[in-house]
Formats: structure tokens, sequence, C-alpha cells
């Protein structure tokens, strides 16, 4: 039985995101793999709601069991941080709305988990996330081979942190899956069908 | 025919709210005052909807005509500015799916148009507050009084922007209320009883 996980690089000009699959073993598949964008004329407000319906609409369509995001760090470009943190928000509420497990994983921890090192450079991050899907090229733009990247370094992560929904045996798994669609069945009962 | 702003001093630990409600005159009254809270234990995507829940609830509960949000700068406080933005843009979008008009100020056009000065201490413009909405204390806590002090600077700024929902003669009033609770029952009927 396969886990889906949306790896979400938050942004609100161009917000990537990654959509694979993995099963017991440490493949891990492509599902879907794109951008989603908003009008910088607009207002933040009408912005971040327009990010708020793709999401949904994503989300409704892709069904995923968890969700992992950039976690945002206010030192790294004061210049953006206001947004990308808000597009974050947005995504997790998004998220927790329809019962799915939401989880951060710091730059570091995702580059680690992918290439090996948590310092390693751009380019290396996208051919290795090129390299474990089998894919022919490199994802396109790069925030959606960091949200690739993102929902790989969760895969891979699972069983090493301690999040409830990080399962170490095939019975905690199973236990893990049975409880995230449970979760998703009460989401969508509580708020209408997933495909609003 | 009165139109009334919810004024949001968003946070995650404590985020004020404040409900006043201004005619054609400058006169405002208050209608509501309080704050929303999370549990600072609680993972941050809970927090997040927490948050969106309780907005959600007090928006329905209310019926703003208007959000007013303060603007987060990112070179203010780089430790809380995170869960502040992410806040401010959980409550921008709560408004947003209800239809209702969503517009950010500026800490220093608060307290200039509270104050007259836009340097004004915290405690002045906490003063101007009580004096404006004529209570016999000030709003406690200061989250709670600086929700109430956007309000009022939105109510007071109406006539000053270029916002399109700022009119400036009675029936340009009485045309951008009329649109707005259109707006919202739009948003009503797309996303549900407000109640929910």
């Amino acid at each position: 039985m396969n886990y889906r996980i949306l790896g979400i690089d938050p942004g609100l000009t161009r917000c990537g995101f990654g959509v694979i699959e993995t099963g017991s073993s440490r493949k891990v598949t492509l599902v879907d793999v794109g951008v989603l964008r908003t009008d910088p004329s607009d207002a933040i407000a009408d912005r971040l709601t327009a990010l708020d319906s793709q999401l949904g609409e994503l989300i409704g369509r892709l069904s995923p069991d968890a969700l992992a995001v950039e976690q945002v760090f206010a030192q790294h470009n004061v210049r953006t941080v206001t947004g990308t943190a808000q597009a974050a928000g947005v995504a997790m509420v998004s998220a927790r709305r329809c019962g799915i497990i939401v989880q951060t994983h710091t730059p570091s921890e995702v580059k680690a988990a992918v290439t090996g090192h948590g310092r390693a450079p751009k380019e290396q991050v996208q051919e290795m996330v090129r390299r474990i899907l089998n894919l022919t090229a490199r994802p396109q733009p790069a925030d959606a081979a960091d949200a690739l990247a993102l929902a790989i370094a969760h895969a891979w992560r699972r069983g090493t942190t301690t999040n409830p929904a990080a399962p170490q045996t095939a019975a905690q798994r199973a236990w893990a899956q049975a409880s995230a669609q449970a979760q998703r069945a009460a989401g969508r009962s509580a708020i209408g069908p997933r495909s609003r």
C-alpha cells in the first residue's frame, strides 16, 4: 500500500509542488510536479486566497497522505520572508483542514536526506532528485525540483523522526496509513467534498 | 447604515481582535474586543488551523464588512516574524473566503490616524483608543487595544486611501456597503454557512 507525499516549496510568485509515492522500501516514484503561481500585481490577501484555492484543488485531485513543507527562517531573505512564510502557512492550513499530516523540514535536512550532506549546492540536489525519481531531465523550474526534494526527504526521514506518523515497522506503517485515511475521511465529511 | 470593521493584531500565542462600527460621521462604537489564543506546545500547522477556525467563527458571528490587519515587516522582530506573518496570512484568507474586503495598515499609519503622529508611544495609542470609543478603561491586553486601533484607523482612513472600498460621499458609501454585502452573500453561498 502506497504512501503519497506532497512536497511544497512555499512562495507567492512561484510555489513549487511535487507529489511522490513510496511503499515499504526506499523506492519513491513521481506522481506529479509543477508550480502554482499568483499574480504579483494583485493584493497580498488575494494572492494568498488564490494560492489557498489552488492548493485545495491540488489536494483534492491528488489525495496526499502527508504534506512536507520547507521550514521558513526569517534571517534567510528578509525581503521575501513574509510572503514565503504566509504561503507556507496557507499550505499547512489547507492540508490540516483536509486531515492531512503536516511536517516541516529545514533546507539542510532536505539536502542531507537527498545528497548525503547538509550543505550540498542546489544543482546537486536537483541532479539527485532526477536520479532518485529516474527522470530523463531535472525538473524545472528549481522550485518544482525543491518541492520534490522535500517530498523525498519526508519519505526517507519518516523512520527517523519523532513524528507520530513516522512508523518504523510494517505494522506501525499500516496503522499510520489507516489512521491518516480515517483522519482524511473525517476531514472530508467536515468540509464537504475534497474536490471543492 | 453602519459599516463594521474587524481589526486584527496578528499573532500565534495572542491574536488581538477588535470590532467597531462606523457610520457617515467619524463616530465609531465598540462592538466586541478580545484575544484569540493557540497553544504554544502545539505544532505550527495545528496552531494556524486553530486560529483559522476561531477566525471563521468570529467572522460568522460578527459579520464584519472589512478586515483591517497590521502589515508585517520582517525586520521588526526576526524571532517571531514568521508566526506573525503566518497569522496575518491566515486572517486575510479567512476574510477573503467570506468575501470581506481586506486592507493592511502599517503601525505608523495606525498611530498617525489615532493619535495624530506616527511615532506615538504604545500607551498613548491605547489611551486614545479608550477615549475614542468612550470606554471606562484601556482594553487589555495590549494586543486587543492594538486591534481596535487598527479598526479605528481603517474607519478614518477610508476616505483618504486609494482602496476602491474607500468611498467619500454618502452615495459612494451606500454603494460600497451594498457591494460588500453582495460579495459576502456570494462568499457565503460558495463556502456554505458562515457559522461553519
